[in-house]
């Protein structure tokens, strides 16, 4: 029998919520030993989806409470469910915890209620993952994108696939064991279906690397000699979608980077100043280190003056990046134009006129950024795959597949390609966790946080 | 009509589970907008106390949700209240919030959750601080004071107070409106009670005093020469109540401190590793600034090897520190003795002998902790003033009340001593919300984080 597990599933920051979640056979009997009903009655007599005010106490009383209360298998993990509901201070909710746990639950480890759910058959590995996802998506499209393969889509793409692979083993199995009885096989055919399942793999596999972007963002560095507008550049970015902007520690535990988003990717925006005072000994280090910045970035926003002269400081800064990755922004195009627009041009590819301060121009920049990033077509509601493992298990079988082709082409007997066949099919269905090793299941869950 | 309000309530990083709470007389309606129940049911004809599946939309999927109805007014707020429990990514809480702004609600301000609990009753001004305490507890004394607190056994305290005013102040008014038709005014009578109020005013502003530390914590170097067993008393430390250990954005924003609790109280631990080498002319600096951070402790535990004689490090060490409040730890006590406790003794009026290593002697390192902050008698489960408004409240009504007896002693009028009470009874009436400004009632829960 399971054990039943226990962990505090809200974030672990003050505030005025902070649920502890408790799953298994015990769930009832655990928390009726802590959870003290108001109007005294028991949460093993309470039906599904139904609440109940009460106290948690612990010798004294620890805190008011609400506990909410699901059977299984209607509820996340498909087990009894008990979610005591307090007040969100981070002591108070670890106390509450500590009692559960005294009372007899175990501590549920990283992901282990989604681990259960896997199990229990609320969801596939595929769907798991997407749970993750959305939980650490920083932006409209990797959230979208996760919950696409959380509603099953991504789990879809692949079962059509690997139910083509499926016919054609079926098919190759039987005119292998009884080849007069069955029909003559079209080895054409077979290639022909087995180069579709590649052309839909390597779709597959083309959206990770787009979708990559979405999920983790790019390192980008504003740059831009003194006065051409980079602050209110900023303040534009970080104005569109504060939201996100919030560091919270794991993320960005040694540099506080600024996260904003544009055209839903998230930048993390790392400060330069200091690039342009090269004669003072001291400030050299400084400006070494943005150099070192600038070099990794994987965006560079350029910023300069439409309404001046391209200086100096410009053309030393052209000149150190032109070989990086960066979309050139020409800001104040509400001003009279001095600027030699087409040096600017000839140096780099994206390029792009707006005026941060009258907020002109800021759609012209996304347009630009996306073509940078050759998401024009990137359908976010799409479901793509978005873990290492997921892209591991595709390429493999993209490759088993690939093999069978050789195979047909090279003559091979029809064995060899069921072979590969087979081992695309694996593939896939580690994919999905149809056929997954505990191993591999380890793995998945390890990513999650605790109190999913 | 009270606006509809909402905001994320639980804390603002990531996590398995995020709450979204909307309050107010529309908060079925604007959560109907945003909710798809997976059976259909309507929020608005939901029971209290139950709650259902479902998804959030804006357009598309948001997210899965469990939604769960409270009917006004047996809700925290007492109005109708809806909780969307979401994913717990930052994200996409965000963005279901965003979607329930969008479809009517108004943002909520800090603690506006709590106000309209108190404007509807559910609680007086003196508990509605104690949930905020209960939130930003650290530690299980100051969490057990607020939940006395929030119990309302606070607020008794001075109902207890103010109904012996209120006493004095009705038999005061008749004697003076009708002095036929009222017992005589026994004045030593009224001294006397006058005195017992201004005694329990003392006893309540002691408590604050107290309570503060357990609150707020102290600020916290060890100290001493290497090898002495700072770091493994350091873990000790650390170990014994590690929930708190974790630092997150707000509290510890510039350097992070390890946080740790010693006999309930919440110790921010600095690092001073470099007192010892002041040869080297560049680890001056480092020195340099462990000596302040030294002056600016509140508790140094300067730490000392038993199984071995002081050396000249100790004895600078011991020169450095005398003045300052030390406890003295002598470490290693499971070895044979070669230091000179004596001279220990002579220096320090607290020191304890222990082996952090063995465990041994943590018992008596809380004792001599408690005997330096003066807590031996500290009821934790008492509840006490624990912001500066109840002080300052209380402070008042103890001036008035001293006042009284003042104008007694004087042989002043009667109606002297009744203003004196009414000023005492309005400065009580205060604290507990029952006679108080919105101004005030508008600072207390400024303080309040949002969504609670």
């Amino acid at each position: 029998m399971n054990k039943t597990i226990a962990a505090i599933s809200t974030g672990q920051a003050p505030g005025g919520i902070g649920v502890i979640r408790v799953s298994g056979p015990e769930a009832f009997s655990i928390c009726e030993r802590v959870f003290r009903p108001k109007l005294g009655r028991k949460l093993s007599e309470m039906s599904g989806y139904t609440a109940a005010l009460g106290e948690v106490w612990s010798g004294t009383k620890l805190d008011d409470c609400v506990a909410l209360v699901f059977r299984g298998p209607k509820s996340y993990t498909g087990e009894d469910v008990v979610e005591l509901s307090c007040h969100g201070g981070l002591y108070v909710t670890r106390q509450v915890l500590a009692e559960v746990l005294k009372c007899g639950a175990a501590p549920a480890g990283p992901g282990e209620f989604t681990k259960r759910a896997f199990f229990n058959g609320k969801l596939d590995l595929a769907q798991a993952e997407s749970v993750m996802e959305i939980i650490s998506a920083q932006g409209r499209n990797s959230m979208l994108a996760a919950q696409a393969a959380g509603s099953g889509m991504l789990s879809k793409r692949i079962v059509n696939i690997s139910e083509r692979l499926e016919g054609l083993a079926a098919h190759l199995a039987a005119w292998s064991d009884f080849p007069e009885e069955v029909d003559l096989i079209d080895i054409g055919e077979v290639a022909i279906s087995l180069g579709i399942c590649k052309e839909e793999l390597s779709q597959l596999l083309k959206g990770f690397d787009q979708g990559k972007i979405f999920r983790e963002g790019l390192r980008t560095v504003i740059t831009g000699r003194p006065n051409v507008g980079k602050s209110t550049l900023m303040n534009l970015l970080a104005g569109r979608e504060r939201s996100i902007v919030t560091p919270y520690p794991g993320t960005t535990r040694d540099v506080v980077e600024e996260l904003v988003s544009l055209a839903g990717v998230p930048l993390m925006l790392a400060d330069t100043a200091g690039l342009r005072h090269t004669e003072d000994p001291v400030e050299c280090i400084g400006v070494e280190s943005a150099r070192r910045c600038l070099k990794n970035a994987e965006l560079v926003l350029a910023v300069f003056d439409w309404s001046n002269e391209l200086m100096e400081e410009d053309f030393k800064l052209i000149e150190s990046i032109r070989e990086l990755p960066v979309i050139a922004i020409v800001n104040k195009c509400d001003l009279e134009q001095r600027i030699d627009l087409d040096f600017i041009v000839s140096n780099f590819r994206y390029y792009v006129t707006i005026s941060a301060s009258r907020n002109i121009g800021f759609d012209s920049l996304e347009l630009a950024f996306n073509k940078f990033i050759g998401a024009e077509n990137f359908d976010a509601g799409q479901a793509e795959l978005f873990t290492e493992r997921q892209r591991a298990a595709a390429l493999a079988a993209k490759s088993a597949v690939e093999q069978g082709r050789e195979a047909i082409k090279q003559g091979l007997t029809l064995d060899a390609v069921t072979v590969c066949i087979e081992d695309a099919l694996n593939a896939l269905f580690q994919l999905t966790g149809r056929r997954v090793s505990d191993e591999i299941i380890d793995q998945v869950f390890e990513r999650f946080c605790v109190g999913k």
